[in-house]
């Protein structure tokens, strides 16, 4: 599963904006490591710096002194919609009539494709096939002839989706989650002015401290000399469908997601799984690193209830394995996983396993870990994961895969235990999902596990578990 | 004096457009140096790689072969409206409601802003700050209800200054030059297509023949199977404003443009230099590899007029010093002109010596070159020059300098003389320029030699040679 | 505390020895991120390919083709001797009378300095100023009229210090390691032939099979058809002194190191800690990642012992933070520590932590994270180390750090204590690092953490608890 | 045909040496593109800076600025002897007992083979391939037990073949070249130093005054405050053997070597072929850049005698065809000559054309320049010669080409024409060269055009136009 965009935005008193964005962007770069990207506006106009690559390969010193202005937007790209080139690199810049626009944009609109039509029947001309330029040119045009807020709340009925905008319009900076709060935004503070993030991890990398998420439906407007903020919920919705993934994979475990801590979230789902579905094992071991904090709830959930697992590490993980990597041929295939992880053996040699991860999509790198445990000496091994079986895409910006790829669409869990080959298999359920978010089932987006959708989506069943305003396409 | 863009387009039958439009580029690489970029269209979709730097460094073999499609356009840059980044790097490429457009642009608009505004009135929102971009939304709001030869007609009302324009419209390749024919723009046959280009010597790259000329006013369309071309004549003006500096400077020699071969012409302005102001030396050397023709003539005029001048290297130049070059600190400047320019000291030493270079802007080079030739022992330097003094700013898309950076701005040539040292000094007359380009007075766009525009200029003298149609800014 | 080179050997008997070179320097690239390097042996000629960087930048496709040759060796480089430049990178490669040579080199020489000069004297001359060069020159100047065994016996009796080499004499791989044993080197069998490596992390990356660390004093030759291996016991040594340091800190958790599992290892030294200096907390929290196993080592044995401390991750570690970052101002270095460490608030606030480390160098990062465990919240904050105070300087390859530098040196373990601000600290005797490794303390070079060194260093004392003999500087 | 390398060295009084060392080799560009380096010394160390690629690319300011000391050499490398990477790129730096040696090479050694057998039998290790090795490493044993000048004199009697070397021992800056005086080398003052040089151009380039040649057989030493040297003859030979392919076309015409202007030179080439071989045509024109100053001294010649041929540019060369330049396909191969070099048409069309250039190697371009400008109108087109017919390899330090490659090898003059499509073709003899260069043909090595060489090389004639001392192999 792959990692989604981040988002920042910041208003100081009287200091550049350009190094605390960098290392707010540095702190969300495993939202997206594609490209890095950061708008400033020093009163008079905009300076732009965007560049493939990581956030540390994108800046150089000379790039952060030539970004003037106290206020700014900071984007880390994770490719969703738009093909994969520079083109499509944020924070997304246009100037119209009355001033600039820059936008960083974390989610993905479903109703895209007919907005840009109506865009261009009034003559518009786009440079690139992404969302962002969309919601650009429609509040743009919104802009001409209404003041901001009233601007964006037209934009608001308009586009259709996820997004969590950081927004520049000349010198101030606004922060925007669509009314179904798919993708997180969050509101700091810091000595000296306020940021907008998509995750709590930047504002702490600023010292800051946490506010509040932003709401469903709301716009937060920061004053340009860091003073202050403006909040207006523009919409007011019923229900939310808030992405689950958030807190099971794509957020930092010391980030706080809706009010809750990413670590602790993991922690119960770990705690959940023993409960629905625990095993006695000798061990009970992670996928590391995203399975560590479910094997610990787990662990200590089974220890709780009068169990001896040992909790251990059972797979070391190499940090170097990265983008340019000379991949294995065919034959040496199976070589590949030890290389990314090698199993501990005295963790795993003659004993019970229960190995933890989060969640399988592909299953292949789960069947080469538990053929790899068996080959070094596993007496058996178990398989949980603290989520539901993926059977569905994500509509919603996540590029998960598509559902031919998805080793438990249209299967059942026996069946996908059988092509992983582990010793049992065991998922979590969504009812176990929504108490360890402490969020309402029908608050929570879970297409990819339900293959029902809080949006109408072309082909696909619309979520019968929430009443939501029928969405035209 | 700087050089200007370059623009190409082809139509093959059945041939991929990429490599013919990369040779191309190659050919025109002197008219910029700064980005260089293609376009190609298969029939379903654009392809696009746009980089900056030098047309080899620009492009590999895997970016050529992912350039699909018999048609394409393709540019190079040398930066003049719009800020020096890669958001300004050609060609430009927008989508539209009924379809997409690529453009590769060699001028400079004279009210662009007002256009700008104009559309930005209409919610068009801008990406870059160029003058491309203007172009490219007012053609596709043309377009949305006029066939594509009334839109470009359109929008030929429109648009005031200078443009020579490969377009591309969805698989369509298009020429286009203004009225006033101030860029040059040639047409020409391949085996199995068409191409539009700068200069001829890019035909020549490609094996082809020049067909002619494109005529100011005139929009040629290619067919996209490679089969043929229209011509629409869309205005028919009195006057024309060709530029006379791209026969002094910026065309490759061995170009024809307009009718006349560049180095013929160069021969002829030094055999006019000669009948205006020649003067007897032992020897004449050119300031190389610029001089080398008006050089040539020069000598040629002065001996068949019963001297003996002999004509002679004295200048070698470093083919070396290029971009990443180390400039010398101050007090090492004077050794920076013998880095480019080296005496040949058997041409020069003891002996009475004409310099010959094609035009003065700044006069630092002429400057140092004087006193070089003197310091080796020259016994006097007369400098000739191919071309009048240059005494006020191009607004046609040359970026040669302010006005109170140009040497002979409010000086009489003794004047100029005087700062640069030399013996004596001579320039061309007006009068030579237009009969050694065949071409009459009043067709040739004089603006920075005379300080009068064929164009309304804010703040600057409307050229009282021509009777033009004023147009609004 | 910085890690130190890896180095490999591989020969095979039907297949090329590059791409395997490759995978095991990935698994090594833990070891030195400078620089990496392979050479490989064709029966002919060498092959080289040496590049700064890490392994996945330092080679690309072509680069692994050109390296023909069932037999080769590789390096991954952290600089210690010599300066760090290209001309250090390794293998190091030198043709000689009677062949090629290319080493290797894991280690450093006490007596480099009086071996150059010696060779010198005899009319060597040098292309660097590492260590390895002195090697190679000595062992080809003893291949000249010795066969490979005695040459190899002859070197060892002449070079002092710590060296752990996989050498290539022509096409035949040699293992080496000093009779200290200082640095790891083991041996492994592959389905198509054997390896040598620092680590046996290497060899399970490549599917092999560990068969035993080679011995202090012993060299192996490997067959150049990859069907088996010679070894020579070159000397035999009372004692031996490695490193402890491999355990505590250098080596992977998965690595098999003289015989002892790293993780076990880590796992064990935890319990010491606790055992020797253990306090009872709410929660007992790893420095991510190396304080992992430790900490879940002490929080096992205290909960064994009665108690019912939470093991917990508590700080969260920004994968990303690399080599090209931008570092904060003087007066943003506080916010520096957040960027790579995290806390996580839940597992903190309001609780007495125990915060376990593996060592401490400079202090600066313990200093810098008690402060923060305090500013979010501990209610108290006891820092456990596992290992003894680190109070002189490595001569044996590690570049720790100035004796002024080192924060525990002249200092009772109450004043560390003061300055980092921990409301307790405890460190790991070296007794039972010794029980946790296996090893008899006399056999376990120890100098940083006593100040008596192994081996005769000028300035230092010689450690007492071992009777060495003694080596001529 | 291929350029050679170049080198440098300063010394001066009170100045670093790095950026007239950078700037000299900027100047000596075109004799080696392949790589860039500088060595200085600082009084108590070395310092260097050599990389692959182009003089402004291999240096940036702060390279510069790290180059301490006022004493320094230089080396641009064009590769003959060696493989083509790193290890060779030079100056080649060795350090030994006495201190250090840094060289900067241009030549080639007959004898390096046995030299280095022998050198290895004395224990001798060799990190490269290069002939320079040798030369270090033999001149550092010598410097064991002799004075500079002994050592010196002792390796001149050593090595054999072809060298001309700028040298660094400690701070003290030597010139050396071989006693046939195979290679260039001059000397010159500069207002605070002096200079070495391979050619006085880059003397020019630092503002300085030709002192004169460096005599065959001669070691110049600079003193290191830059206030004087020492001239020693160390041998005195009957004969040289003077490469005439500098004048003809390596060194830059603005450069004096040998006590000749090269522009000079090839002038009087120019009149010599037309005094052999002047044919009647309206015009005559060069092959651009090398075969101008040839063409001019030609047609100055022919209208001397009573012709009236006009001297025109006929070939237009593209300045901007590089080294990452794609090629084009197999059945475009002839579109790439008019991508380096198209016709003037003027010049060519419907005229009988002498084309002059300074020699033909393997006749590749020949071929295909005769063919297109017969393509574009010509009625004729007569190809001249600046030089006799090669015959022969380099064994000097010049990669021409193999034998079997060499168009004119074991063909008449007749034969070649044929080959190369030309109405006529016609060489310069051996005897109009000498007299060109006023030197004694005898003094000249002309092996590539004659097949017997002025030095004993395994399976070749000697010059039997020379008695020489045989040196031994």
């Amino acid at each position: 599963m792959d990692e989604k965009c981040g988002v920042v935005g910041v208003s100081l008193s009287d200091r550049a904006a350009a190094r605390p964005l960098y290392y707010a962007l540095y702190a969300l770069q495993h939202r997206g490591q594609e490209s890095a990207g950061i708008i400033t506006h020093d009163g008079f106009q905009q300076h732009s710096h965007v560049e493939m690559g990581l956030v540390g390969d994108a800046f150089d010193p000379d790039d952060i002194a030539e970004l003037n202005g106290s206020n700014g937007i900071g984007h880390v790209r994770y490719p969703t919609a738009g093909s994969v080139d520079t083109a499509c690199a944020q924070p997304f810049s246009v100037s119209f009539k009355s001033g600039s626009l820059g936008l960083s944009h974390n989610g993905n609109l479903v109703n895209a494709g007919a907005l840009r039509d109506e865009l261009a029947g009034m003559g518009h001309a786009f440079t690139s096939d992404g969302d962002t330029e969309v919601i650009a040119h429609d509040l743009a045009r919104n802009l001409l002839d209404a003041d901001l807020v009233t601007a964006v709340e037209e934009t608001m009925a308009t586009v259709h989706g996820s997004y969590s905008l950081a927004v520049m319009h000349d010198d101030r900076v606004l922060g925007l989650r669509d009314p179904q709060g798919n993708r997180p935004l969050c509101l700091g503070e810091l000595d000296d002015g306020y940021v907008l993030a998509s995750e709590s991890a930047a504002i702490d990398a600023l010292n800051g401290e946490l506010i509040r998420d932003v709401e469903p439906g709301e716009l937060i407007v920061l004053n340009p000399d860091g003073t202050g903020y403006e909040s207006h919920r523009l919409t007011d919705p019923d229900n939310t469908a808030r992405c689950f993934f958030e807190h099971v994979y794509f957020a930092r475990p010391d980030s706080t997601v809706d009010g809750k801590l990413v670590y602790e979230a993991r922690r119960e789902l770990g705690r959940g799984l023993w409960a629905e579905n625990g095993i006695d094992t000798d061990v009970v071991m992670p996928v590391p690193d995203s399975g560590r904090a479910f094997a610990s709830g787990y662990a200590e959930a089974a220890n709780e209830d009068g169990g001896s697992v040992e909790f251990a590490e059972g797979l070391m993980k190499n940090r170097y394995v990265g983008r340019t990597f000379i991949m294995p041929s065919q034959d040496e295939r199976e070589r590949a996983v030890r290389l990314k992880l090698n199993p501990i053996k005295s963790t795993v040699e003659g004993k019970t396993v229960t190995l933890i991860d989060d969640s399988i999509v592909r299953g292949t790198t789960s069947t080469q870990l538990v053929e790899l445990l068996h080959d070094v000496g596993a007496a058996e091994v178990h398989l949980r994961i603290g989520s539901p079986p993926i059977v569905a895409p994500c509509y919603m910006g996540i590029d998960m895969a598509s559902r031919d790829e998805l080793i438990a669409a249209g299967k059942t869990v026996e069946e996908v235990r059988e092509v992983i080959g582990a010793d049992s298999l065991g998922y979590l359920s969504p009812a176990s999902i929504a108490d360890a978010l402490d969020t309402a089932r029908e608050d929570l987006c879970m297409g990819c596990v339900t293959g029902e959708y809080p949006y109408d989506i072309d082909g696909e069943e619309t979520d019968r578990a929430v009443s939501r305003p029928v969405i035209g396409d």
